[in-house]
């Protein structure tokens, strides 16, 4: 994993001292040591990253970027462009699946436009770091150019130390952006080294048809372009998004400050595995919400050796994944703060 | 499906057409179909059971049964038969693991005495529903007699009546018992028909040879025994425990009061697959909380046509995995519920 890009961002990697520190005071609670699983995982993994002895219920944040896509004229897409926008205002009333499960997981939800082809105006609620009105079409050119990509990851970075300032130490990521499985799929190809057909599914429902078309306006993306597969900020301009590029920043500061991020689904897996080519010890801070309908999914998450948290046949986005797997992390601390050990309760502990 | 105990309990399967009706609703809510995956299917098939076209979020009970097994006898378990005694204090005490997961689910924890081999006399917060100091060894002669493992059904059945009165409308099993996984793997083997060697775990932590002698003793008990895999009553009499007949009790009770129960792990399972084996029509109120790391847990949940919820590599019971299902059942809930619809949020529809 050596390439010039690894150490981008001032990222630590969790001390691992304390992963077995905390194993130890869950192996001491009234169970059958490793009996709760991943719950036990979670628990471990948030301790080692805040390096407490017990933490706090994190307060939590799910950032949903939004951006549209010039590749959606070539018809990768069931759904018209212009829902990118109607959806940034379904959110900001708070009717989205994201609005609904953000609230069932107690997390705030931040909606940011880094790149929708829309003149939203002043809006109360939306975050305004517009870096393009819409990529380019990557089947005839690159999606962006070097600076904005640039100016997308630092967006991400920015955001995650305004929310770490402000108290905040659980983030997800989330995304809206019609036509956004295209340059998600053409990422995982080109990072993973799997066959375009094999990363690509059918995204918001196309049929058949279409889905053949998707794969051929990848390849030729891929084609054209001729990203690099070992620095993400080549792959991010030329056949990524605004949104993506927000995404991967996001990760990148999260991991500066200490803090773990969920990452949603598919869409965002690619915005970590850019984050993840940039400075691979990003993934110490980095929770896979869900295993995505998606295909193409796995190949992101085994490159990052990243297991789900969640199976529940979700493709919606938004960061609906990510905000359920939260309530699971929460668990796991809950797990660590409150059970009582064997000495407390007066439970004989295992034969030996 | 055909045999003579098939109409145990007064059952109506529920009403498919609600299930129709209920995806209507969801189709209309801001996301591609279906992009909602499990989170819809929970939400659909609530609303049928419930007979409901906006259902409230459900007040929710977890039932842990406690029961002895004198096949402990014969080395099946790592801990020591004191410790099923010992946990049910930590139950009410507050410090164990299902307290803590009760809690984030928003679910009470009732804890049901129905076979420990302790007498625990008055205790505030205990349900005390003795029917046995624990069961005969299976490994030498029935666990119970068959008026005790009506008994254990009918005590089931009466909480269920007891707290749907009180007003709960979500149930969930859980249990207590050291060695429990041994006829649970004995039910699982007679009813499912796999090999013994199958379907037999580590449960809590045993060793290789442990496990071993584990499948030697089920195998000698079914031997022994003799159970009709048609007759769920014999089974539970000659092979089973109390806490699994006042699982299988309370499934179908629930099921008799319109009301969903989750299903906890293996051990619930087990109580789940009795229940069904004496009325198959409960399977439209059963949800299988977790893929649980017992193996033989995927053949009773396949017997019975469920697909669990979470997979989380849990192997605690108590109803740990049950509890966190819940949350999953809420979140489903609160999208069919929340969600704006297209109509409402000025969002175009898929394209046609």
């Amino acid at each position: 994993m050596m390439n010039k890009m690894e150490s981008f961002g001032n990222i630590r990697p969790v001390n691992t001292g304390f992963y077995e520190r905390a194993q130890q005071r869950l192996d001491k609670l009234t169970k059958p040591p490793g009996s709760l699983g991943r719950l036990e995982e979670f628990a471990r993994r948030l301790a080692a990253i805040y390096k407490s002895d017990l933490p706090e219920i994190p307060k939590k944040v799910i950032f949903t970027f939004a951006g549209d896509h010039g590749v959606a004229e070539e018809g990768v897409s069931a759904f018209p462009q212009e829902v990118t926008a109607q959806m940034v205002f379904n959110f900001l009333n708070g009717g989205a699946g994201i609005n609904v499960l953000a609230r069932h997981a107690g997390a705030d939800v931040v909606v940011i436009d880094i790149g929708v082809n829309f003149d939203f105006g002043e809006l109360k609620g939306l975050v305004r770091r517009k870096v393009v009105h819409g990529t380019g079409n990557i089947a005839k050119g690159p999606a962006m150019t070097p600076a904005e990509a640039v100016r997308c990851i630092e967006i991400g970075r920015e955001l995650a130390q305004e929310y770490a300032d402000k108290g905040y130490r659980l983030f997800a990521t989330g995304e809206m952006g019609i036509a956004n499985t295209t340059p998600s799929s053409a990422i995982a190809a080109v990072i993973t080294g799997n066959p375009v057909a094999d990363v690509t599914g059918k995204g918001t429902g196309i049929g058949d048809m279409a889905l053949n078309n998707k794969v051929r306006v990848i390849t030729q993306a891929i084609l054209i372009n001729r990203p690099d597969p070992g620095r993400g900020l080549d792959v991010l301009a030329k056949i990524g998004g605004a949104e993506i590029g927000g995404i991967a920043g996001l990760c990148i500061g999260a991991a500066e400050n200490s803090i773990p991020v969920v990452i949603d689904g598919f869409i965002s897996t690619a915005g970590a595995l850019i984050a993840y080519t940039l400075n691979p010890d990003v993934a110490d801070y980095l929770f896979a919400a869900h295993h995505s309908v998606e295909r193409g999914h796995q190949a992101m998450l085994t490159h990052m050796n990243l297991r789900p948290i969640l199976d529940l046949d979700l493709r919606l986005g938004e960061g609906t994944g990510a905000a359920l797997a939260m309530t699971m992390m929460d668990a796991g601390l809950k797990i660590y703060r409150e059970m009582a050990t064997f000495g407390e309760a007066g439970v004989s502990d295992k034969n030996e």
